[in-house]
């Protein structure tokens, strides 16, 4: 059985989580705090980010990036159905490009600062950071979603899936990322009606069950987290 | 003829250089300044980062990942020598890892910020940030290139090329973030031996002609630059 070393809301762990539910390969999960730098874990991969995939041989694979393409070629491209990655060599770089987006760039501008503010800081010792939230940085990042979510409702509009007519890759690492802030209760959906639609249907999907059974200790999810038809 | 938008100090951007050359790719390299944020540059890439290659059909594509991966797909897999990828996906993993590693951690961590104090600081308008270089921002960043030249060099240490007997994509991801702190004169070569021989070996590939000509108008490189024998 593979190993994935993970948080619940890290938009990442749960892109790789939501592939390995969809191509169902059985994963021990492990959860980990990366800002713990936990001695055993920084051996397994020194730039100390999640999610870490224990693969074959009990081989550590580090970074989203790193394991997506990793499951693809081994579990991936020798599906006929299920086939996340386009054929065409240019649609797979469009797929490559928005996985980058949501998992870099949406990431380093808002998801990251809030979920370390709101999250992360409650459990952190105060001698490395932990505490209240720092009200500036979580203003700075919450106005950094918008634009984001006025980008996807516009992918969304103009088709059913993100880069065409099939689901890729690139709609995992979006509703992924898009999934952690709506956990936090930090979309406000009733601008984003293409978007909503989209993430309806994705996250109808049995691959995203156990995403949507996560708790954090003390955090109350939004009411409509959990909600299939919100 | 594919285009390139590139900056001659961006690693990410000299990746893509080299292996445009080893794949023998005629390319027509357009210099552009991530911070100007030109409008014409942002509709190609609205995430506004280097490099992006304009592919068949005029197709933008951006960020070196997103285009390695399709240089492979569409070049580098179809050719039976200069593979650069090796057979096995684990050995792939640690290829994409290492280009992780060098293209985003040892960038954002070092090499971005003493390229934006030191050299588009010069170029930037003072509204926007341009000026003196700030020391501490230099100071920090700096004392950040030793972990990674360790690494590095721990790594050139037991094995011919980063991930074992032959070049990869993952040397060619180093040399290039590499080159660019040479350029400066950032990097102290007598504490890293092994590395400088794996450099030495790698900087005198035919591929890696265009850059060590590459000129900054009022930077003189490090007297080593451009010496295959230094």
């Amino acid at each position: 059985m593979l190993t994935l070393f993970h948080y619940p809301l890290s938009s990442p762990s749960r892109f790789i989580r939501l592939i390995l539910e969809e191509y169902g390969v059985a994963t021990n999960l492990i959860e980990e705090h990366e800002w713990a730098k936990r001695h055993e874990f920084l051996a397994l991969n020194p730039a100390g980010h999640l999610p870490v995939l224990l693969a074959e041989q009990e081989v550590p694979l580090s970074g989203a990036i790193v394991i997506y393409e990793y499951l693809d070629e081994t579990r991936g491209s020798l599906r006929q159905e299920k086939n996340f990655f386009p054929n065409n060599p240019l649609d797979r770089a469009e797929v490559r490009r928005l996985n980058d987006w949501f998992l870099h760039k949406f990431e380093n501008e808002a998801t990251h600062h809030i979920v370390r503010e709101r999250i992360y800081k409650r459990e952190m010792p105060l001698t490395i950071g932990g505490g209240a939230p720092n009200s500036q940085i979580l203003r700075s990042a919450r106005a950094n979603i918008p634009p984001h979510m006025n980008y996807l409702n516009w992918l969304c509009a103009s088709r059913d899936w993100l880069i065409g007519a099939e689901l890729s890759y690139a709609d995992l690492a979006a509703a992924a990322s898009i999934s952690v802030l709506d956990f936090l209760g930090e979309i406000d959906w009733e601008q984003y009606s293409a978007a909503q639609e989209w993430y309806m249907r994705i996250k109808s999907r049995p691959s995203f069950r156990p995403l949507l059974m996560d708790r954090i200790r003390g955090i109350v999810p939004s009411p409509h987290y959990a909600d299939l038809d919100f």
